[in-house]
Parts: C-alpha cells; structure tokens; sequence
C-alpha cells in the first residue's frame, strides 16, 4: 500500500537506495505516443546527484532502462516499466546509523511501524525513490504538451530568506537552468548559491520555496468534490521528502484580502474565451480548471541529514550523539525542482485521462 | 469519480444543496462500535448554518436518519448510509446566478466541465456537500477515540490579522466551544466576531486560518510514500471549499531554519518511549506518525459570494454586474472547524483500518 | 470495503433487509443523460418480490427516490443516489433465525466475521441488496444504449435440466417477459413453471441457469490483463447471491473440442468490417470486445432458505432442527434475470468510460 | 489500467513477451517474512516452458531477480519488485503474424484497441505475463501457510473428455508433480500425455479443466458484497489466459440438485469447531470463507496458436490462411496448474490482510 500514485495514469514506485535498483511501472499510458529513453534521461539529470557544487556530491549516473510497454519508439497501451540500476553506495557511510536514529528522518518511524529498515542508507524514504516518479513525469510531461501544449515549469522561489522575482507567465526553462540553483532571477540566484556554500560548511542545511506554473492547461480537468485539482496537486508534492506545506495561488497571504480584493473578475476576451482578470484562484475554481495558470508553492523543510552533532537516541533507547557521514545534500530545492513539476505533470494527465478516455489521444 | 475518499474507511458522499438531501456512505466501519444518531448529530449541529450571528442566516436542522449498517445501536461491518433533508431551500434566492457567474465560484467550471449545473445554489460545490464528511467524522473520532484515546480538535488560528495564541498540547474543546468563532483565546475571539461583523455589514467576507491538533495518535500511521500521512492530510483538506493552503508542523516558517535548528532530537521519556523535545515535524516523521501531536494549518480564503457588487460575465459570455442575494457566511472558518476535524478523523481512521484491518477492533 | 463496485462508473450499495432502507450511490455517471426514477423503476419492478405465483409472496412495492444528481430531468456529473424505503418487514418469520444458522445460508459467516449480525433477516446477504445493484443497471443500461445503441438481455436458460432453446442473437426483451419463469422458450417456460411449482409445494426450492447476451457492443472494451472483460463479468455475476459458476462463449463444454474446432475463423463483411464466422470466444479476445455478441451463463444454486426440516446448529454450537418460517423464492431465476442484466451492464459501462472518458458522451 | 491486482496485497504485473523483460511490482507484502529468490525460482520453474515434452520446446530458463523490498533475506514492508530477463526469443516465429490475424487470438482486438501491438509475439497476451503472477503467488502462498497453515494445490483434472479421480482432501503437491501433466491420477495422467501428444503431432490443441482446493483456510476472509471471495477467485482465474469458465463447490453440477439436497448441513465437531457434513457450497458462505476446503475449477479452451491451416484476415481486411510456426504449448493446462494456485493465494492473501492488516502477521 502507499507505493502507488494516480488513477488513469497510475504510478508504482519501487526500490531502496541500496539494493538492486528502483523504478516506476507506468499503467494507463496512452498508446502510440512517441517516447525514447533520451526523454526520460534528460529529466532524471535534472534530479541527478553530483550535477553541481551545491548538490551531493554522490556520483550517481542514473541511466535510466525501458523494460517494457514501448515498441518501435511507440507506447504499447501496456505498463512502462523504467529501471534505474543502484551504484556508488556506500554502506559504511551509514554505519553510525544502523543504530542511531537520525533527527526528523524516517529511521525510527519505519523501524516502530516496520520492525526492521535498510539501514544502509534512507532506504525507502531516501529521496532516490523519486527517480521513478521524475521518469514518468517526463512521459506525463509529454502526454499534455502533445495534447494541450501544456508547460510545466518549477523554479527556486525562496532560500530560506532569500527571495527570487519571477513573473510565472513569462517565465522560461532556459531561465531557470542557466543557473545551478534554478532561480530564474539571476541576482537572486547568486545570493542563494553563496548561502547555500556557507551552511553546507557549517555542517549544516537549509530549505525553502519551490513554486511551480502549469500553462496552457486544459479547462474541465479536475472532479469534485475530494478530487479537486488543488486536493490532488497538494497530495502529489507533500509526497515528496522534506515538504512541509502547499499553497495554490493566493495561498496563506490570500486570508488577509476581503472577498471583494480576493475575487477574480470574470471577462470575455477578444477571441471569446472566458478569462479571469486576475488569477488568485490559481488556476481552479470548485475543484476544476479555469484555464488560467495553475500557480503552486511548496515548503521544504532544512535536510534532515547534516554533518553538525545531534543529540538523539539508538534504537535500544539509549542517548547518543550523531554526526552523519555520508554525502548530502545540504539544501534540496535545486533537486526538487524536477520532482515538483514531475508530480504536477502526473495529476495534470490523471485528470487528462478521466475526462478523455485512454485510447483515443493519439 | 472524485466523491469517495478513503480505502479501508471509505466514505462516499452525494447530495446537491438543491434537490432531496444530501449524505454519506460509510464502507469499511469496524463491526460492534456502539454509535447513535444523536452522537452525529453533535456534530452536525456545530456545522449547521444559522448556528450563530457571524454565520449565515439560513435555518436548515439537518436532522440526519442513519439509513442502514447500526443494528441495535452496535454496528454491523455493513454499509453505513446516512441522509440528511434539504429543507428551507429558496432557489429564488439564486435566480440572477441562473446565467451570471460568480467570480472565484465553480459555476464556470462546473459549466463547462459538465454543460450543466443545478443554478439554484452552489449544488454540488455548495459547503452543504460537507455535512456528509462531517457524519462520517463524527464515527471516524469514536473509533480512534476508543482504540487509541485519539483526541482531535480544531480551532480558528487567525481570522485575516487577527492571531489567536493557543497550546495546542492543552487546548480543550470547552475552550473552543466558549465562543461562536471558535477560537480559543477569548480576546482574539471578541476581535475575530467584531471584524466579522463589521466586513458582513459592508456586503463584503473575509478568510483565515484553521489550526487542528490530533492528540494521542498511535505511532506507525501512514503508508511510505505517496500515501504519506502528510500526503494524505493535505488532500483531506485541500478537498473542503475555500481551502488555499496546507502546513504540517513547522510548515512555511521551518524554511527559514537551518537544519540544526529544525531538527527535533530524540530523547527516551521516563515511561521508556521514544519522544522528541520538538514537534517541529508535526507529529509524523517519513509520512508515519511518531506519537507526538500532528498539528496542521488550514488556509480559507475569504467568501466567494458577497452581496457587493463585482464585475463578471453571463454563461453566454455578456458581461454583467452581479449583485448576490442569498444568505451567505461573511467568513466560513467558525463552521469550517469541525469539517477540517472531520477529514482529520478520516485520515487517520483509514489509516488505522489498514493497520489493524477492518474487523478486530472492537 | 467490498460494496464498491467499478472504477469509471462506480457504484456504493447501501442497506439490509430489515432497516431503513437499501439503495445506491453511483459515481461518475455521465452529465446530461436524461434519466427519470420511472426508467429505473421499470427495471426495479422486474425484481421485485410478489410479482407472481412463482416468487416469493412477499408484497414489496420497492418503490425508487432519486435523492441526488438529477436536476430537470437530466444527470448533473454528480453522484446519482437511489433509495428504496424498506416496508412490509416481518422480523417474527425469522424468530427462530436468531439463533438458528441457515444451511448454505450467510448466518455463520457473517457471525464468524463481524461478531454479529440483523438477525431480523438476511441483512446484508439478502437478495434486497440487489435493488442497488438494478437501479444502478437500468442508467447503465441507457447510456450504452444511447452511445451505441447496445441490448443487454438476459433469460432463463435452463431450471434443473429443463433446457429452453434460444437463438442468443434474435430473442427479444418480449419474448423473455411474456411469461412468468422468462424463458423465451414457451414450451419449456411452461414445464419450468411447473417444476417450480411442484417444488414449492414441497417446501423444497430448484436453481438452474440464466444465459445474458449483450448486443451491439463496441470494439475495444476491456482492459488487458487483470481487468478482462470476461474477468470482470465473472466477478459481477458470482457477486450475485447464489451463484455457483460462471461461463463465456463455449464455457466448458469449449474444453471438449481441438484448437482449430474451436478457433474462431476471421473474415470481412461486406460492410468492410472485421467479424468471426463462429462465436465461440462468446465476444471478447484476449480480454477486449471484439464486436460480436457478448455470451455468458451464470450457475444460480437451489434457494438455501427452505420450509423443509434441516438438521443444523445454533449459534452457540448445539444441534436443532430448522424449518424456515418466512417468504422464500422457490427457485430466484425468475428474478435473477435483471439483476444478472444489470451486472453486465455495469461492467460494460465502466469499460466504455474508462475507453471514452466520462464527461463527452452526450 | 487493468494491470494490477488486490487491494492490500497488490501487484501489478509488467512486459511483454519480447522487449527487456517481464515481472512484477508486490505492494502491501507484511514486513519481516522470510524470502528467497530460490522459492520464488521454484515456483517459476513449475510455470516455465520447456519443462516436458508435452509443453513449447522453446528454452526459456526464467531466472528471477529480486530488484527491491527485500533486505538480509526478509520483506521490508516496501515494493518487492522481481524481474525476468527476456531471452531465446525468436521474432521471426512470428514474421507471418505482422499482418496476419490469429484466430481466437488478442491480436486483431489489441489493435483495434490500441492502434498498435508488438507483432513479436503475444506482446502483453502472452502467457509469458504470468510469470508476474506466479512470483507474486509464491509470495503470498508462504505468507498464507506461515500465517494459519493454509495450502493451496491445483491439478489437471480433465484433458478434453480424460477425467481424473481425486481427492482433493488429500491430493499432495508430491502426487501431482509426479507426472508432466500434473494429474495426480496416474492412470488418467498417462492417456492424457498421450492424447496432448497426438493432438500436438496433428499440429493441433486441446484444453481442459483446472481444479484447485485452497485447505485450511481462515474462516471469515472475503467482504460482502461485490468483494466476496467466490467473486474475486472468478475474476482472479478468469483473467488468465485461455480460461472460458469458472465453479465454485457444485458449480454447474449443482443447480441439477434441490436445495434439500444441496444444502450443506452444520454440526459442531469435537474440538467444537463449526463444520458442514458436506461441502456443495465449496469453503464459502455469503462470499465469506467458513473453514472448508474452498474448491474451484477453471475451464481453459484449446490453445489458440496452431500450426494447422486456417482461414483468417489480415490487417487490412484481406483473407489469407494462416499455419501459425512458432513453438506453442499443444495444451496450456500443465502450466496452467501453478498459475490458477498462484492467483487463488493472492487472492487470499489479499483477503488475510483486509481482515488483519498489513503490518503485525510476523
């Protein structure tokens, strides 16, 4: 239970960080689509450890299998199976771990509710199990450009304090890569890198905001009344290890606004569609979306594993003191950029699907 | 599709706010939980519409008749169906909304999804739909209350500016209840009813945030990893009408810590149970929960339907000014509290059934 | 758990036999279908007990309220619920089930399972439940009618060993409902009826077979590999009560011939379609609709409840002798035809939504 | 969609018979069970082609990896996800199937469903897809003998009009892999061989029927109504390649008898154990297991693929005739036997851990 994601488009990730390997069995994939393991490669590089100074230093290639459910360079209809062989681990990074548990990580919750763990490294709860959802998000990705040229685009918002400017209708991809922090807002970016050396130093992490804009997204996706758009959307990325809160367009702020400032205007444009003025729905209203930009922010929290000495307890109780080896990240965002809009993409084409039918999109 | 919630305690809810009543279907209800009509009823009442000054003046009992699956006051593993009226319905009330659309409301969504929709009130986006998520909350607190000694109570954290400050360690229901706002802290709460007050007699609405602790939660609850309890939490809220915004412990102000001072240390308590000194985790650790408090912050953003006048445009496109008639709340949060528990209790009841399984409880 | 049934079009059943009531929640149903509770009484009356010499003499007029997703007439997308209010119960008849168990009957089970059971009854197992599961049939029937003019029909096909002769792909909805048994055969409805009687007077009960066609159904439907067209028509109809075995095409009698006696040879018609010269896949290949006729049988056991003495045991364990007092079906045939009609229709209607989506049909 | 099974133990099954290779991803498995790839391989080695001269020649060794979810020999309670390497396939078997449509075959249906398949072979209607399952099975066969003792045998009961005599209280595993066509009547079993091999020398097929008994089983697993265990064991074995029919306990048989005759009597034996004299009902009563032996027959057709001359069509509706080459099973039902046991444990075990959860069986 818990290891799948999605109806029509549904998802089953599997695998530890240490062990064979881990992976994504896709069912519900639209037939005849055109996909090659390049596509899903160039996203799993986004996510990849060692891509620059202020991820991991892990050295991890994570080149990425199609085992099934693609022919001739053609979706089947039938699963797609993707599978990223483990490499590089080092089990004695962690050996201070096989009993102490680690502070705000999964290590002792996995051991009351499971009686035993991969003690090897995060094991399940290691963020390389998002490998699996990164390479269906970029089927999922292609599924609504072809379709509806949807985009779907993340980007570092906030480091801790540090805040980016970003217009998220103009906003492009080259904008966000051209750094390694992947704020579109060059300055900003600058300043984040520079933070993001300094604690990594210190032995310690940080977190921040990565916010995420789908346009071009269909009207009509979405059911109410559970699984409104924006009650998938916050599911799919407070999924993801680390993230500690969702806000889909006005978010939090919009509580200060009275119903009248908060309202988007209804008008008719010049080709005729119904558009909003402004857009602090974000994109839903009642669950489905208007057409509009879909607009999200999502909380991660500092990374749990740092190098500086915890207090905390082994899993016979007794005090101890950790300091984690191991090669972590000192700050998530960068990487979880791709994992953001992995699982938008994922609720987006779920819904593409209950509303038009597997078969006949291509 | 999108109207059941839940897997081994499933509830599926159906009813418009116009139309012959509206209610739940319970699926996967423990056999032999002593339940009564009246313990619903409770809970019902502090959801009801004209329970108070600050809420909409609408009179509607919503008596509710628990059809099937309690037989003798126990019930029976089967089904259980719970319909409550509609009664004191005033379509009349609605007929300008027939072909205007209400800005941020799901009327155009729900158009042009479905080609149709009942226009004499919200129908099936109307907050009427949550009475049977309360009903069925109400037998989701009695189990985890009778397995676990689960307490879980909400309150109104913030309405716009105005902050209440509350322990959510010590909070009591008799606390919340003391006020018709529901916020614990009584000189906020005298703020809260005054600004609501104030923002009605202007035609106009305002939002806030709900704060909701579980207390007493049995460690090893919820599934790695999409089905996290965080996850699933987040959906759970994010699915009730007007909610913008979701945090789980520490949520957007953890962001600005650095991971040393986020973590929450592990320490052995004198009965020898694993604890940590914090909770800035929020009660789960890796999606499970840890035994300490799960505290979450629900975003509700300012009405949708004001008596003010706002610019917008008619089904057929024409642009118009909408002025709404109704009985409409100024501010949803005083009765949103109990939805937000009911999700809560859903959450962790299912999860508590995959747990345990379905029939040796009680 | 367990009174859910489809995926795309999703039904809840609700209710015992003794109690408030039984019903349906169907989600997912497509908007804009015109539907009214006539169409669906229509079908409920041909289940109904009491209808003639050959069924139950209980009086149950099992009248219908759609409760919700109905708005002038026509589907909203919303959840359509159906009650039937209970009437005309007489708990005594089953005073000495209190604590007597039924041979071949669901009163040690359940007790086994649940702890306890409505013993005013069959409660849960009682063919009453189905009422949910006709309703259910009766839209689902209309929407594969008017999407592609699909005809479900189901008759008697055989009582103990009298074996009716029906061509499969002419018997009409008129010649199955012009006699009491429905079974098209006059000559054998006749003995049949007969049969049933002669039992009846000996307190005793037959069962047989029922045979259902669907006609003119869409190529494509079904879902490799779990979730078959013949997989989900089996499960449908051994949900039923009293079935015992379930057949497609050539069942088991298809096991007595070679590959290339039983291969069904394909050829082109004139109208330029793909069509088999013989039927012996009984409508599906390789789990999926292939256009031509959809064939099954179903095995429906003697009656377990019977006015004749039986040796059996109480609930705490002592040996008694039973002969049940109550209303019974001699032989549920009769009435087994549209509840075995709606099964089919179900699953062939969740097939044509997860196939086309639920939302652009009409 | 349709490629995955169970709810609590859940797999979902992956590959085609041509492409990188086939397997299995297992939700739900309990944590801290004891597994080896070597008794999965053992299972696999009962389903694999090339095991006897009356199955395919074709070599395939079927070498499983177990990929993630088991760690120093025990389950974690995470995806246990196996794969199986493609090998010895020979695409151009099948050059003359690219266009050419095999009769009874899923070729002309795929198709029509999908716009595409992989013409090298049975694609995802293999056969080769169960191996998924019988891993899978082998899985969930430990977790129910390790849990309460259960067994679970299946045999070739009938070859074409060739009947077995068995017992099935006391059929071994040793009486039936006592001979290549797993009938553990040794008289039968040598006609049988003999009848396959004489068909096959024709260049022809013939089917037959499964049985399977399930001894000591928990009493109380299966949910009523739509999950009862009759329902989920019909669709579990239907969905199989080649199966035309289903029974449970008299099946067809039954319906000849009065429910006199056909109810099975309760007595309470002398461990004071609640029994039936007979078991017609086959180890369910109200879809809930009551301790009897739960017995099932699967009816499998005559292989489709033959090498005779037939009559068929091709892609683009011309007629051709078709000798199918390639290396074919004569008859599928020797192997069948582990995959009809494989499906009836995850049938159970699904149905084990609804009842009792997932986490506290070991």
């Amino acid at each position: 239970m818990g290891n799948t994601f999605g109806d029509l488009f549904r998802i089953t990730t599997f695998g530890e960080s240490h062990g064979g390997g881990v992976g994504v069995v896709i069912d519900g994939c639209p037939p005849r689509l055109e996909i090659s393991a390049e596509e899903i490669q160039a996203e799993l590089d986004r996510r990849r450890p060692g891509q620059s100074k202020i991820t991991t230093p892990r050295k991890e290639s994570d080149r990425c299998e199609i085992l099934s459910g693609v022919f001739e360079g053609k979706t089947l209809g039938t699963p797609i199976s993707i599978l990223v062989r483990n490499e590089n681990t080092r089990p004695q990074d962690y050996s201070e771990m096989v009993t102490a548990y680690r502070p705000s990580h999964a290590d002792a919750t996995y051991d009351a509710k499971y009686g035993l763990r991969n003690y090897q490294g995060g094991g399940r709860s290691s963020a390389r199990e998002t490998i699996g959802r990164v390479a269906a998000g970029a089927i999922a990705k292609k599924i609504l450009h072809q379709v509806a040229g949807t985009e779907i685009l993340g980007y570092v918002k906030r480091i801790q304090d540090l805040e980016g400017s970003v217009d998220p209708s103009t906003v492009t991809l080259e904008q966000v890569e051209s750094n390694i922090v992947r704020c579109p807002d060059p300055v900003a970016a600058e300043q984040m890198v520079d933070r993001i050396e300094a604690i990594r130093d210190q032995g310690d992490s940080i977190g921040g905001v990565v916010e995420c804009v789908a346009r071009g997204v269909k009207v009509g996706l979405g059911s109410p009344v559970f699984d409104k758009l924006e009650a998938d959307l916050a599911k799919a990325v407070m999924s993801l290890p680390a993230s500690k809160g969702f806000e889909i367009g006005s978010g939090f702020a919009g509580t200060l606004l009275t119903g009248s400032e908060h309202n988007d205007e209804f008008y008719t444009d010049e080709a005729g569609t119904l558009r909003t003025r402004t857009n602090r729905s974000g994109g839903t209203q009642g669950g489905i979306s208007n057409g509009e930009n879909i607009i999200i922010r999502v909380a991660f929290k500092p990374t749990a594993t740092i190098r500086k000495a915890q207090n905390t307890v082994t899993n016979t109780g007794e005090a101890t003191v950790l300091e984690a080896r191991g090669r972590h990240d000192p700050c998530v965002l960068p990487r979880a950029v791709p994992m953001v809009e992995a699982m938008v993409a994922l609720v987006l084409c779920d819904h593409l699907l209950r509303h038009h039918g597997q078969c006949e999109l291509f």
